[in-house]
């Protein structure tokens, strides 16, 4: 079956005209939209070579969908992004090429940009895949090479598949409870954008939670070749979650809004979806000084806290002991993977320290 | 490498120790956690059986990842949720089954929650793997299912896979750009929540777009059988897109914040990630009559037009056509699939309703 994707323009086919418009304008309207439909018919019915936009999700080469897989296998020309994503993160061209029985070429942030029209002109005559970490439309949408592909008259296919926005459910927050997604920027000296602070403010007035997606810099000209008129590349450099923190608690200092300070809970995440994912659950303080390991980090500000750690505070101010432990819904839920976190909580129970009716709201 | 997750407790291995501990109390808790970091460690050293929650996309059984496959293929156990979800929704047990080379058990919404044990009990003396539609922490998450397995002692691995709350990025919408996502269930004579109303509105005066997942009942015991004593189960049901709309507007009429209205645009998405996908942008009261066939159906309420809504709008005040056309950013970014939106703008530009300047801001 074809997949239907549209525009209401109206009770009839076209645009609802306006009594205002001109009789002959309407003529020339109608006869505008016929020619426009049956193009559109013409060009459904008759089998043309498509782009496939392939999602390659979070780990390695094997988080690729059979549906996936079964498109690269026609394929005659496939390429992999590299531009706002990472070859690093488990994947490698040459592991892709062995799984796939055929060449890949790396397209970078210049050829997706500049040259984006000879990888499209391929598709105009075969099969072409263009592979993208995480899903085609996650954290970076590709609308800009479909809308080329469009105008070339090449049809395009789209193959979902994982990406960071949904994957952090696995932090045991609900996806349902987060409010707008944040990038933080690198800062430098003479740059220091503070605009995801009143976004991450009006996600915690909401007691939302806040997904910080860290910058990424990979083959970034350096300002001196720029001015030499000879490109040279900058090292590529991955923002980790200590430097989101510095950035975010610098913020704050400047803003004051007590958006979060350095008591909020927070989630760091490093390597998501890979078998050796990091995911640790604390104050800003605290995960300020862990060491996460290799690149991707993301973050997540947590909106609100719940019973657990509500539970967690009563017990301090009464009996004066885990005073800052940082127990609330994060634990619960991380729980399943963090054997601490269990026998925190079996250790809080077993010594009565939770009786059997506050156990209820928790558990 | 095995997958780090993990609570900060402090700088030591435990619980920051608040000076007010007595000194007994200290002593008793540096053992109890003694006693967990070395069942930690224990566990983990040996190669323990495991469970694996392993999200199968979107659309057929072709969505499963390489990663998914391989741990059912060695799986003696295999459970397909559709407490949630919807076999229905292009997937059968028979492709599954053909797929995999063996059997595999549907886990309904009984099964799940109250015989979660039994299911467990497998995971305890060989590899069980548990299916779930979409991402296994997507809209719906299997925390409590993975905390229980994690009381019996049972491993577990994810396994992701795309869902609606990323695979929603098709529709050309940043998912950047969405506030909180909501629910929205049946009305019946006696039941009519309207607490989304207020998320809604907190969405659309941030601008941001809105993700509205409508109501499945699957299995749902009809209240007379309740009375009864005797389960029976009503007919399922899925929401329609138009159900949707109506209940929205609804609500707008009795709150009267002005949230929405008729004319807001909106995009509907039915069978989202399959080969017969529809997708539909319009005005709300446009929506309410397409017909988008089978489920499931979601729905964005767009929260920002776009410079290309403004020009249309200017246009329609100027020359007095196109006074309807709900033209915004998302048909723009639609425009990749839909033809006749591609159209529309060309035969926008073609009859110089739109100046070269005025269309570079717009593409």
């Amino acid at each position: 079956m074809r997949a239907e994707v549209g525009l209401m323009l109206g009770p009839s086919l076209g645009i609802n005209y306006s009594p205002r418009s001109p009789p002959n304008a309407k003529v020339k309207e109608r006869s505008v939209i016929h020619d426009c439909v049956s193009q559109f018919l013409n060009e459904t019915e008759r089998e043309r070579e498509m782009l496939y936009i392939i999602g390659l999700g979070l780990g390695d080469e094997q988080d690729i969908t059979l549906r996936g897989l079964e498109a690269v296998k026609k394929c005659d020309k496939v390429y992999v992004e590299a531009y706002t994503s990472l070859l690093s993160f488990g994947l490698s061209t040459h592991a892709l090429e062995k799984l796939y029985g055929k060449p890949i070429t790396v397209a970078d942030r210049e050829m997706v940009e500049e040259k984006a029209d000879a990888i499209l002109s391929h598709s105009l005559s075969s099969d072409v895949a263009f592979l993208v970490v995480g899903d085609p439309f996650g954290a970076t949408t590709h609308t800009d090479l479909v809308v080329r592909a469009k105008k070339l008259g090449v049809n395009v296919k789209v193959v979902h598949n994982a990406s960071v926005m949904n994957a952090i459910g696995i932090c045991g927050l609900q996806l349902y409870r987060y409010g707008e997604t944040i990038s933080i920027p690198f800062f430098t000296q003479s740059w220091r954008p503070y605009s995801f602070y009143d976004k991450i403010l009006n996600n915690r007035s909401l007691a939302l939670h806040t997904l910080c997606l860290l910058d990424i810099r990979v083959k970034e000209p350096s300002l001196e070749s720029l001015c030499r008129g000879r490109k040279q590349y900058e090292p590529p450099r991955y923002m980790t979650i200590n430097t989101a923190i510095e950035q975010l608690l610098e913020v704050e200092q400047m803003r004051g809004g007590k958006a979060y300070n350095e008591d909020t809970c927070c989630v760091g995440l490093a390597r998501l979806g890979s078998d050796d994912q990091k995911i640790v659950a604390g104050t800003m303080r605290q995960l300020r000084v862990v060491d996460f390991g290799a690149p991707l980090h993301c973050l997540v500000i947590v909106g609100k806290e719940n019973m657990l750690e509500l539970v967690v505070r009563k017990l301090d101010a009464t009996r004066g002991i885990c005073a800052r432990a940082p127990i609330h819904d994060t634990v619960l839920h991380l729980s399943f993977m963090s054997v601490p976190c269990l026998m925190m909580l079996k250790y809080l129970t077993s010594n009565l320290l939770l009786n059997a009716k506050e156990l209820i709201h928790v558990i």
